[in-house]
């Protein structure tokens, strides 16, 4: 990084839950942060301005962090030695085409924002990956580094330990970002393999829904809300399986699934994609069960039907068959209103020798 | 298997719930199922002959179903197409010594019994291939085949859909027996890495502990029954990546992870372990929690601490680093009692590039 001041200047660009959390332990450590809405953030600011209080966090913001709207952006990126790309995968067009060219150069960026992209012919490639050529196009040179494993928003701002990894072509800038944000509460470790962190990582959105089929399902068949554990371990091997599959097409190392695995755990038990997968699991139609979370954003529905066209374009390629990855397919059907819930539990039976 | 009649019979040795709740879906599909008490089991049978419930999973028991005592073992294994090892880890030398001698030859076993011993070295081989030892020692011809996979007792008495995995030498033997158990909530993958399968399910006992450190560290520190998944989900990956050092170091197929992980999941929210885990982790030391816990029988602690010696020894080998596997010993010295919960996060960070 340019500059190695005693309060170096983080600026996050998309202030909701996630990129606001974690520049927390960033101001733990003596960082002067500044928050620039984006377009979808208005309310987030005024309300920050107001209170000092993170609207949908619902927490008190570290003292001395800045807030800007989204056409001060361009002062709040003066004199930045890092920014944070924090809007959610729905955010990314925006951010590749309003936030990249506004960039300042050499200035290196961490990105919250986790996924994978289908590029057709069944190659997928990462969020970070992404950014560099959109970046590269404009004349800039931006190193693009982003943030996998298992941390949520909100739990991070309470302190529970964590730890994840920042992934990044360069050891060296990776580093140096490393110690903006290490914290006794936040633990981080370091991968230049880019395309395993972000695929293991992109992939457990689509598995956390499968997984989380299973509570459904159990509160169905007794008719009371009472979770069983063997179907939802039986969903979460079989995820752990098909992930690994998945990682390996995607050029990642099996490592990753490391990082894939504690992922997918802390998103079954996160929120709104374990809405969606129990009211699947009871046997709701997926528009039914869109229409009664109304209003609620779903990454992992947006990941989850990207993951499934990719595999298909992969089978009709000869790459793989449909019985590889029998859970991913059922979650694919569930989405297309083509099914209910009828969990292939006969495919996910193999014999090894 | 010698005997292929429309109602094989079944001889379980060992009626506890785990023992007992498999023996259900062969009931279903029509096996005539002896239980065969140990001698810890006496009030199982009596109480099962008295009325017909299970005395610990608290729930009727499939008709038909006949009960011996444990001097009645020999009239129970007549006639029996198989038989079922069906005692904890604490049973094993009993079942090793006195169950094994009197049992018919030729008539296979399934073991529901799951963990590795350490044989000194460093070197551990799994219950089976113990069995089979001793077996042959007596002049036996008898295969030994085993069950892993996440599965619960209570909840497989509950019909929860469960993926379970048979591991034995032989793959038609494997085929013979899956078909007198596979129904239509008891699905069944077979392997003949009978290491990499026991390996894999007998080392999620301690990781189960580990992970549930975390759930007593959040209580502790919040003051209320609060759970936070970010630090579950960190010592869930850490728990994955030691376990697949640890089946490499066993000599099982890497594949193996996918059981091992579906098999912590389901053991992390199941019951005794998380209890121990929980109290630990709010700084309890283990004299104080094993005593909270009285009467309570906790294999996953005679496996910890199995598993924490291998490793010490492998290290003094040169095999392995003791930082290869910081949670392993961080466990290992809690239940030594030489330290309260100081979870060695920085030891999780790693670098890959």
């Amino acid at each position: 990084m340019r500059n190695k001041s005693e309060h170096p200047i983080i600026t996050v660009i998309g202030c909701g839950m996630m990129g606001s959390s974690i520049t927390w332990p960033a101001a733990y450590n003596g960082c002067k942060i500044r928050y620039v809405g984006s377009p979808l953030d208005g309310e987030i600011i005024a309300h920050a301005r107001a209170t000092g209080e993170h609207l949908t966090l619902k927490r008190p913001i570290p003292a001395g962090t800045e807030f800007y709207t989204v056409d001060e952006m361009d002062k709040a990126l003066e004199g930045a030695d890092l920014s944070i790309c924090g809007v959610s995968s729905f955010g990314l067009d925006w951010y590749l085409d309003y936030v990249i060219p506004r960039l300042p150069d050499g200035v290196p960026v961490l990105s919250i924002t986790k996924g994978m992209l289908h590029l057709g012919e069944g190659k997928m490639i990462s969020y970070p990956e992404k950014m560099e050529e959109v970046a590269a196009a404009c004349g800039k040179n931006i190193d693009f580094c982003a943030v996998g494993g298992p941390c949520t928003s909100y739990e991070l701002a309470d302190l529970d330990p964590s730890c994840v990894t920042f992934c990044g072509r360069k050891i060296e800038l990776l580093r140096e970002i490393r110690d903006l944000f290490e914290a006794p509460y936040y633990h981080v470790s370091l991968s230049t393999d880019v395309r395993g962190v972000e695929c293991a990582v992109a992939l457990k959105n689509a598995y956390a829904l499968g997984v989380s089929l299973a509570i459904g399902m159990s509160y169905k068949r007794e008719g009371r809300e009472f979770e069983h554990y063997n179907s939802q371990a039986a969903l979460f091997g079989q995820a752990v399986r098909e992930m690994r599959i998945l990682l390996n097409l995607c050029g990642g190392h099996p490592d990753n699934i490391e990082l894939g695995a504690g992922d997918l755990y802390v998103t079954v038990f996160g929120g709104r994609t374990r809405k969606i997968g129990t009211l699947l699991g009871t046997g709701m139609s997926f528009k039914d069960a869109m229409e009664a979370l109304k209003g609620v954003t779903l990454e992992s529905i947006a990941i989850a039907g990207r993951t499934v066209e990719a595999a298909k374009t992969l089978e009709s390629m000869g790459v793989i068959k449909a019985d590889d990855l029998p859970l991913l397919y059922h979650i694919g059907r569930l989405l297309d209103n083509e099914t209910g819930i009828d969990v292939p539990w006969k495919k996910f039976e193999k014999e090894v020798y």
